[in-house]
């Protein structure tokens, strides 16, 4: 049986992340994890004609970049499970289009990194494909203007907004043996705490990541010293020590394994408000830096948890409240390879 | 091995789908298939203060139906798969919200309501969920409000456009015996041949159904007469002799089994232009008439393509085609119940 406890999933085969890729933008090469980094940009619009256009030429590079290293084409996946920020998921849509594989798009928000992650994985699990290749892509030009304003309007922004990251990471999953194995994942459920204001998401999203980690632990019998490392996907600044608050207050206390994508992809003095978002920014995160820790056993298991705002402007508009979801899965290095 | 062929499942398990619910608006509660509605409402706003609350309450009521039916409780639920038409998946993300389950969003456009249910399925075969709930929704008034014109703006319309239905259907799906089994299941790719006009989806979603059910007679070996009845999810009047053609070119005659949910839907009199579209078409139609007429023992095994035009304002701005997608999921009648 591969559901554990209430939302957890244990795979019963081993299923392996086989390569990786990811592509940014200029903040995020200027960034602290350059390095780390398939393809970089010195520019947002990637050598493109418009916002769009560029955050689909990131989608590209990233699943590229990790189809080559694996030395597979694309006409070899059974699926492709992917999807972003914008409405109706269009650089997910129109890079399927190109790459003309079975296609499942998914929305999570940010979280969407983790929930096609485990859900490839589980497809694979179950049989269902053999090799399949998730993404996601954010880019902070598009997102600006479809969540917030233009750029060009030069709008102000207060210290709890994010900079939303642009760039995209992608992912080969199958049970192909690699260093780094696909363990298990935990399921989030939509939290709502009441929060409105689209410019602290670390607020909106700090409960969703605090509700998964902690039905993590408890559906898995674990507690936060299994990991080497705890990544919450982009809670910033201002969700991070939410998060950890709340979890000491259940007795999880997780200060010393816990790290936020947010915080890890850009120098503390870019001026990217309370630290990085997007769906890209637990991505190129994960499958640049993480994923490299782990094979060189820096990391022996880490607990990646994406946490996606469900904020949508029309919600915002009719003063809903902002709620959030969280997908962690668990990735293990394996040995003897 | 449940990977058929390129594209296609076939679930080791028995799944079954042991209830459904289904909630209209008033132009559909004046249409045909009235009879098979469980919650029809006669006027937009279902009672609700506006449009996106009432796709809402749509989609709460068809959940609702669903599981009294079935006797049981949200909170048995392992899992729910939705999505909706709205940007961000607002009507899923909120119900989600109230359930207070584990939560996967997919994004297919008016394909969803398949690959919610494919996927569901697949989960529950895999060993990750023992209950699902897949469920979808669409609204006449917010889909125009954000995909065209608010409707008080009052925009003429060419003959080729659809009328966005109305409604939400949702499925529990599970290994409990029922009559209703889901046999298999096609995923798509995404196709388009280049069609550019907003007003005509039926003509963007043909070539995506006719590779969906080309490649399902494909990967199965079978052919039109396996089946009582294909029935596409909203090709309306436009896109129905497309796709016959385009299938009959390649052998596959499905002229005697073939029907399309969007012209069922509606009394051809009705103001709906070529006919009914929108996540909620295929599933209102699929989950109220369809699973009716397998319970009644009149269709024996019946393929369900759901299609999608994955059709953005912002694309259409920047003179993008419009991409399509069609996931099929072929039902069962199990005698002896």
């Amino acid at each position: 049986m591969a559901k554990m406890g209430q939302q957890s999933w244990l795979y019963n085969n081993a299923i392996y992340i086989n390569a990786s890729g990811t592509a940014v933008g200029p903040m995020e090469a200027d960034g602290p994890l350059s390095s780390f980094f398939d393809q970089t940009y010195d520019e947002l619009h990637c050598n493109q004609d418009n916002w769009e256009l560029a955050e689909r030429q990131l989608m590209k590079d990233a699943i590229h970049a990790c189809l080559q290293k694996a030395g597979k084409d694309h006409s070899e996946m059974d699926l492709f499970l992917a999807g972003d920020l914008l409405n109706q998921n269009v650089t997910a849509n129109y890079v399927a289009k190109e790459l003309g594989i079975p296609f499942l798009c998914m929305f999570g928000a940010c979280s969407t990194s983790m929930e096609t992650l485990a859900t490839g994985a589980s497809l694979i699990d179950g049989g269902f494909a053999e090799q399949v290749i998730a993404a996601v892509s954010s880019h902070n030009a598009t997102a600006e203007r479809q969540f917030r304003y233009p750029t060009e309007y030069g709008g102000q922004k207060p210290k709890t907004a994010t900079f939303t990251v642009t760039g995209s990471g992608a992912a080969l999953l199958s049970k192909r043996k690699s260093n780094i194995r696909i363990e298990s994942a935990t399921i989030g459920r939509v939290m709502d705490y009441g929060t409105k204001d689209p410019f602290d998401m670390g607020s909106a999203m700090a409960p969703a990541a605090y509700d998964t980690i902690k039905t993590h632990f408890q559906d898995m019998g674990r507690s936060p010293q299994d990991y080497d490392l705890i990544a919450t996907g982009d809670l910033s600044a201002v969700g991070t020590p939410i998060v950890r608050d709340m979890l000491k207050e259940d007795g999880f206390d997780v200060e010393e394994v816990h790290n936020d994508c947010g915080l890890m992809i850009y120098h503390s003095d870019q001026p990217v408000f309370s630290g990085g978002s997007g769906c890209a920014c637990s991505a190129v995160v994960t499958y640049g830096k993480l994923l490299d820790e782990l094979v060189a056993g820096r990391y022996k298991k880490i607990l990646v948890v994406a946490t996606g705002a469900l904020m949508s402007p029309t919600m915002v508009q009719q003063k809903e409240s902002i709620p959030a979801i969280a997908h962690g899965v668990v990735l293990v290095r394996e040995e003897g390879m």
